[in-house]
């Protein structure tokens, strides 16, 4: 049996003002061809299908798409749980009514204790369990046990669900949460402060395979079957070097069988460039991905007049610009005297880009008291 | 064959910042317990299921339970379009997964093209068409014709069915909109201004059958044929002496057989009394409905300190207090300086109400001095 394990998809979600949805519907098309060419016996989405609890309208169009093709047309069951990101409510919305056609939205604890139950010739009966993404207070109260941590929480719901299994069958679990030790990126948003909502992987072990969702990077945690298939895309510059993609999980008889991370690559990537302007805009001439998402550093030690617009002329789709070059050259000046000797360097830099000439030492003085001025009366303040 | 015919839950929807979730919830109980007793062989919804396109968690879950019940248990098919309040996008999500349990959302034109045809003994073959919600521009952008009202849109749209029905079946049609000549509530939302939102029902009288949402009165309108069912529940004081439910209607072979009014009562009526603080408040202590949301028209001609408070303690539930007869007291004065001696009356109401004296004639001139000073500055403002 072979199914896809996938998660975070954030489907909706905006980068610096910026929609991701041409790119996510982009990824979600190369996803369906590989499947037609690649078929599998089922999907599973372990969590954050849309970046928010109320997402906009194009995204739930495109999800109801996705799963027109893969639940009418391909009639590959597809099992969802919520995740953070998600409203549990909203998205499962009339889902008994969508079961017999292969569509499981598994949105709170009572569904969580049914399976969903494929066969298949190679590995036999296997019972898919949704665990819907929960915190403490919420499985405190459908428990009625003192639970106070994300770890008792889903040692407990681990538990329901073990002692509820069929030795006949073998068991997948889908899970959003964060397990102890996993790599963190910077488009998570915390479950909870202060380290408080790692879970243990020891939990998880006595499953033939854990389909893990929240974290973005894919890897495995504590052992080979239990694992993150990371983000549909890039969510952050942080995952400049992360591959992004899909798991495709093999079980046979004896269980968990192999993952294979199956690469998929958004049109647009995020990627972090460093230099100085000049030679950065010679680079982008000849990159053939200057549309990326990009995070510019410029490295120059001079102000420069609007750096964003001479970027875009190259890298239409620069999304943030940092200067630490010219934080360099503050930092290495210290005290408020010096600081405002910076301040008539940044004016000198700024009057030679606009009057292609120097200041006159007349003008120098004159703009010289205007900045002590203004710094006196900041003191003031 | 006999259907449910019902529209404008609008559930969720809040009242003077009251929620009306519970007596929703009370009359679909009422709902569910009447078709256990008197089977159907389908429920039709003719839109505004919720109050807003993006409705509260609470009224989700509330109508995700009633589909539950009428799907699943019951077996009933349920068929729905979107009204003017819903998001059709957001209720139109996994449509497609969800008609083979035989719920049916039509949220799109394309999907009103494909009828959901149920089978019956005394009637044969019937085809339900759903009609979602529309406004003339979207129908232009799609049909790409030149339709700038709702008259014409909806003619249109009408013809595209009738012109793709089939001579065996009987039709039925849901629609939401404004039929010409039809009663209105005050809590409709206005489709456009002006009139223009106008339909004729001569677009309609094909069919065998036209299941209407969007009044809430219940009412037919050029034929027999042609109904509104009126709202789940009475939405403003207008409607106090609106008879509320839902219709249910028998075919035959002959197409439409007839139409009869289901009675459902909500927990709390919307009730306007009218009458003298003390007379009302003697009449609430033995009157078992006290607990009606109450608009309460007080014909006292003096001011009076906490009306509302007072009236609360018998009538809990007082969502709006109008004092008409302390208006009159004002209208039978005319001009500025008569207005000043209307301030002073009630500022003599007021402090016999509370200090239970009169006030002494040199209270009365330093009271008179003040109103007279604040009418001056304010005529400098």
């Amino acid at each position: 049996m072979k199914f896809i394990h996938t998660s975070d998809w954030h489907l909706g979600r905006q980068f610096h003002n910026m929609s991701l949805l041409d790119d996510q519907k982009a990824v979600l098309a190369d996803f369906i061809h590989y499947l037609k060419a690649n078929p599998v016996d089922a999907v599973v989405i372990a969590g954050d299908i849309y970046d928010r609890s109320v997402p906009p309208t194009a995204a739930i169009e495109l999800m109801t798409q996705t799963l027109d093709t893969l639940c009418q047309e391909m009639q590959i069951p597809v099992i969802v749980i919520p995740g953070n990101h998600d409203g549990a409510q909203r998205l499962g919305f009339a889902a008994q009514q969508m079961k017999s056609s292969g569509l499981h939205i598994i949105s709170d604890f009572d569904a969580m204790m049914t399976p969903v139950v494929l066969h298949s010739e190679s590995a036999g009966e296997v019972a898919f369990y949704g665990m819907p993404y929960n915190d403490p207070e919420q499985v405190r109260h459908y428990s009625q046990q003192p639970i106070s941590s994300h770890d008792e929480a889903h040692q407990w719901l681990c538990q329901q669900i073990l002692s509820n299994t069929d030795s006949q069958q073998k068991n997948v679990l889908l899970s959003h949460c964060f397990v102890d030790g996993a790599m963190e990126s910077d488009s998570e948003r915390p479950l909870s402060i202060g380290g408080s909502d790692r879970v243990s992987s020891d939990h998880f072990d006595a499953f033939d395979y854990v389909a893990l969702g929240h974290l973005h990077q894919p890897q495995k945690k504590g052992a080979e079957h239990i694992r993150y298939s990371g983000s549909l895309m890039k969510y952050s510059f942080s995952e400049q070097h992360q591959k992004k993609g899909m798991t495709l999980v093999e079980m046979d008889e004896q269980g968990f069988k192999s993952a294979t991370h199956i690469d998929f690559t958004a049109p647009h990537q995020m990627r972090i460039i460093e230099g100085e302007l000049d030679t950065l805009l010679q680079v982008g001439k000849d990159d053939p991905h200057a549309d990326d998402y990009l995070l510019v550093r410029l490295t120059d030690q001079h102000a420069i007049l609007d750096p964003m617009d001479k970027l875009r002329a190259v890298y239409p789709n620069v999304l943030h610009l940092e200067k630490p070059g010219m934080l360099m050259g503050i930092e290495q000046q210290v005290g408020r005297a010096k600081l405002a000797r910076g301040e008539l360097d940044m004016f000198k830099d700024f009057f030679s880009e606009v009057q292609k000439t120097e200041l006159t030492s007349e003008q120098n003085e004159a703009i010289q008291a205007v900045i002590e001025q203004l710094n006196k009366s900041k003191g003031q303040m």
